[in-house]
C-alpha cells in the first residue's frame, strides 16, 4: 500500500532507509520516522551521528574477526584470558550469549554467519582458511565449536570440525544441553553454561 | 541482560541509539547494528544521511500542521483540493489511510497526538489554538473530525467538537463504520471511504 500523497521528500528517504533494517517493514518504519520527526529529534541526531561513527570506525578484529575499534579488539587483547582454547560462534551476539554464561575464560572466533549453500554461502565466503590460521598459530589446543544447534549450524560444526582435526587440533561441541533447533541467542545463560562444561569430543 | 563482553564503542553507541526506535528492544538493536554493520554498511549509511537530513529539513506544514519541506505543504498547496472541508486526523499515518481511500477531496489537519491526560497531553500541548483559528479562515464549512475510535480518540472528538461548533462552524464525525476499538491506521480502504459517506453531523 503505497501512500498516494505526496510527502515531503526527506520524509520518504527516510522511511525508505528505515525499511532496509531487518523486521522492519514500511508501516513500522512510518512510525519509526513520524516518532522521531515528531517526539524525539534528539535520538535522529544521535541516530545519525551513531550510524556515520560505526561504519567509519568499525572494523573487523585481526585475530577473531568480531568487531573492533583497533586491530585487535578488546577481548583478544585481553591478557588474562586462556589463549589455549577457541570458541567459534556464528555472532557477536552469540559470544555475548556464552560470555555473560561466566562459564568461559578463552578467547573466540567469530564466523559472521554458517554455511548456507542455498544462500550460496560456503567455506569461502565465511574465510575459513583464515579461521583454520588463526587455530594453528601453535597456542590454541582446543576448539570449541558452538554454531547454533539448527540444520545450518550442526553443518557448519560438522565441516569445521573435519577441517581443524586434519591439522592435529583438538576439537569439541557444545553439549546438547542446548535445546535442538534453537539459537543460541534465545537460550539462558543457565543451560549455556551447562552445555559448556559437558561438551564432547568430536 | 547487559553484555559483559567489552563491546567497540562506536557498536554500543549505534545499539543505544537504535534502542530509542519506537519497539526496539536491546536484541532488536544488536540484530539491526549487527546486520548494518556486516551485510549492509550502503544501508547504514543512507540512513545516517537520511536522518540528518531529515532532521535539518524538515518542519511541519503552517496550513496542516503535517510534515513538509517547505512552509506549506504540497497538499495544502494543491490549487484542486476543496478548501471548505477540513479532516483533523491524529498522525500522517492515519492522513495516508484515508487518502487512500480515494473518497476525500478537501484538506486535513494533523494534530501529531491525540488527548492523553494520563500522559499529560492536553488541549495546550496539541496546540488546538492554531486548529480553531486554521478552521475559522473563511473558507472552511466544515470540519470532519477524523480521530481514532478509541477511548483517547473518542475524547478528542468530543471536545475538538464542542470548541469548533462554539465558533458556528459545521461539524461532522466519521461514520461508525470503523470498527470501534481499532485504529485507523489499521482498516482498509473500502470501510474508510464508507465511513467517509456516512459521516454524521455531532
Amino acid at each position: 500500500m503505497q501512500a498516494p500523497l505526496p510527502e515531503p521528500e526527506p520524509l520518504t528517504t527516510l522511511i525508505e532507509a528505515l525499511r532496509r533494517l531487518p523486521g522492519v517493514g514500511l508501516r513500522s518504519a512510518r512510525r519509526m520516522a513520524y516518532h522521531l520527526m515528531q517526539h524525539d529529534l534528539t535520538a535522529a541526531d544521535q541516530l545519525s551521528r551513531a550510524l556515520a561513527s560505526a561504519v567509519k570506525d568499525l572494523r573487523h578484529c585481526t585475530r577473531c574477526n568480531g568487531f573492533a575499534e583497533e586491530e585487535v579488539c578488546a577481548t583478544c587483547a585481553n591478557p588474562k584470558r586462556d589463549g589455549s582454547v577457541l570458541c567459534v560462534v556464528e555472532t557477536p551476539a552469540d559470544q555475548n550469549m556464552i560470555e555473560s554464561s561466566h562459564g568461559y575464560r578463552g578467547l573466540y572466533y567469530v564466523l559472521m554467519g554458517r554455511l548456507a549453500p542455498l544462500e550460496g554461502v560456503g567455506p569461502q565466503e565465511l574465510r575459513f582458511d583464515r579461521l583454520v590460521k588463526r587455530a594453528s598459530d601453535g597456542v590454541v589446543r582446543e576448539v570449541i565449536l558452538a554454531t547454533n544447534f539448527t540444520a545450518e549450524g550442526e553443518t557448519t560444526a560438522h565441516y569445521l570440525s573435519e577441517l581443524l582435526r586434519a591439522q592435529g587440533l583438538s576439537v569439541s561441541r557444545l553439549a546438547r544441553g542446548v535445546p535442538a533447533g534453537s539459537e543460541l541467542e534465545y537460550v539462558d545463560a543457565g543451560t549455556i553454561a551447562w552445555a559448556l562444561m559437558e561438551r564432547r569430543s568430536t
